[in-house]
């Protein structure tokens, strides 16, 4: 038995989405799943009971930034990342490989891992399996990622081809690193890029090491909406059905959708809460800019359909004025709207896979939402 | 029937303080009182559940930079202040005064007003009686202060005598100006600053026009301690005893004891708050700087005699980490524990007048805190 298991409750008879349930050491949550993202073990703004009040069931921790600050040594004295921060439903957290190639400018990848500068003090810093292992484990969430290699979008075949078998190397030596597998699930990351070949590659190889759960890696890094799509469209059915499949880096309502319509389980995505900062936030009618000059007077709620805590109490007029005068308190309340509006929409596409109707649901959400519209970004 | 009354419970038989109710349109509060600030509509980081989840009654909301921003003519639009910041319980509004006298460099006090600069925008302003009064009007606070001139520490004795009569000048203007007595208490500004025939004249006069309550300006402006409970010595017993006595700008723990010794039924101050951004806790042992590095490993609350939701919660090590790491979260977590550690001191404050015991709780605080150290800070 492994720490973490995926029940299969249905697929949806009109798009093939998967229904389930994740369990863990620290409790079941429902897929297709949004996981909002607490870099620095703290979901940015919001309290736990807040997240628990939203629904949120599984979150993500940043392992690059906690081994940084606080150090991972810390939080293990503090009995773990759980205790640490006060969440005891489940925790994910990734690699660091993945701010390793994209925060650091100044890094050689190396067979054995990877030599780079911290992105705060300059100082010299190397990461490998093993050690992402090692600070993973003290950390203690319930599941954890290998370290694999990011590479950038787009990449030759040549190299993809190489980075792929290294990320397939990578992932054994974490298997082998691995010390607490009973009360954590280490999954495998399937690269590729947009290669089929590579995808079938690498899935193939990781697959036939057994990991208790799938990530796609290296989309979502700036390729269109079509490829990720194909890609997913490849990739995902070379999962084992038994397993939760976790799509990393993608929160875009129109991605969370898409992506469970082939097949994924998981998801996280910093948008909804760095969005929420700068003042945007998502709408059943599609982005509002809650802190343009044309909410001044606008007594409305963020979103009239929403029933979300911010939308029952506070006015756009009154959430523009505090982000307009830099008071934390508008933040929270545009971060817990945004991250409400994606776990709601997530069990909307739930019940949408429970009734079979997932296309129909898309369909009506696109048109409402405004990502029919030709100028329709990915929002 | 003035909008705001206060019910006389009993005296405290060893210190002569007072133990009351303050009644408002927007429900009652137990006296002696600490008043959160919630300087531009909302108490830093924080939601009006958790204000009320911590025990506080009524908060102050600051007229100069809600007229500033948004905009008063917004907020009442909105349905007024308590609407459009989500508080239904009682709100004191200053006068703008303060921050005219103390944010602005450039002013120019004229009998008619005080012109000066917006100290965002640079803007030319003018605040007089009569626009103090049409500002918090039209916030709708339930208590609303006289505009008034408050004076630099020292101040020469000349210059402090035309100043508390233009203050009471002006105080006839605000009577006039007005409009909402019946859902609007507005409280007259003792001001003389350290000599006691002007504190007595001031008084006087201000007690002549009936006003529902009466605050003592002037304090907590940089003299010693001793200046300041020696003024309350001989200007509290001044003031009508069926009527609420409000120290403007008092918020450390020593000067609440004292203050409430005196007769003092009501304080603000944004201190708590103040230091808790900073990384500065009080505690029942005194102050704790939870972001020294001597906090990095320490996993006690940080205050083991505190069951606030931040004690009960979090540890030292936590917050430290989250407010090195500028997450707002760790300012959450210290304004809500610094915010009821003074509410709850209100609350012992309260139970020791109830049992004619003030002067010994004062005592064995002061001990505990540390006030009674050769090296006393005013915290
Ligand atoms: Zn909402
Ligand atoms: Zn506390």
């Amino acid at each position: 038995m492994t720490a973490v298991t995926y029940e299969h409750i249905k697929t949806c008879r009109q798009s093939g989405a998967r229904l389930g349930k994740v369990h863990t050491p620290h409790g079941s949550f429902d897929t297709p799943a949004f996981m909002p993202v607490g870099t620095l073990a703290t979901v940015k703004t919001l309290s736990p009971e807040e997240l628990e009040s939203m629904g949120a069931g599984m979150i993500l921790s940043n392992t690059y930034h906690l081994w940084i600050r606080p150090g991972e040594d810390i939080v293990e004295e503090a009995g773990g990342l759980h205790k640490f921060m006060n969440w005891n439903k489940p925790i994910l957290t990734d690699s660091g490989g993945f701010q390793v190639f994209s925060l650091s400018k100044l890094r050689d990848i190396k067979e054995e891992g990877v030599h780079f500068r911290n992105h705060i003090s300059g100082a010299k810093l190397f990461l490998s399996p093993e050690k992402a292992m090692q600070i993973q484990n003290s950390l203690g969430a319930d599941v954890m990622m290998a370290f694999d290699e990011c590479p950038p979008y787009p990449a030759e075949e040549e190299y993809m081809k190489a980075s792929v078998e290294r990320t397939t190397r990578w992932a054994e030596r974490c298997l082998e690193a691995h010390t607490r597998p009973k009360d954590q699930a280490l999954f495998g990351i399937v690269q590729g890029g947009d290669y089929q070949h590579l995808r079938e590659k690498s899935a193939k190889e990781l697959i036939s090491m057994d990991f208790p759960g799938y990530a796609i890696g290296g989309l979502s890094v700036g390729e269109p909406k079509e490829t990720m799509n194909r890609v997913l469209e490849y990739t995902a059915p070379l999962l084992p059905q038994n397993k939760p499949r976790y799509l990393m880096g993608v929160g875009s309502a129109d991605a969370l959708i898409d992506g469970s319509i082939r097949g994924i389980d998981m998801f996280d995505c910093v948008l909804p809460t760095r969005i929420g900062r700068n003042g945007t936030c998502m709408t059943s009618k599609g982005r509002l800019v809650v802190r343009n000059a044309s909410n001044a007077r606008d007594f409305r709620p963020i979103d009239e359909a929403c029933s979300c805590y911010t939308c029952r109490n506070y006015s756009r007029a009154y959430i523009r004025h505090l982000i307009k005068s830099e008071e934390t308190f508008g933040v929270r309340l545009t971060s817990y709207h945004n991250l409400y509006f994606l776990l709601s929409l997530m069990q909307q596409v739930r019940e949408a896979i429970q009734q079979d109707r997932l296309l129909d649901f898309r369909e009506t959400f696109f048109e409402q939402y405004g990502f029919n519209r030709p100028d329709a970004k990915n929002f």
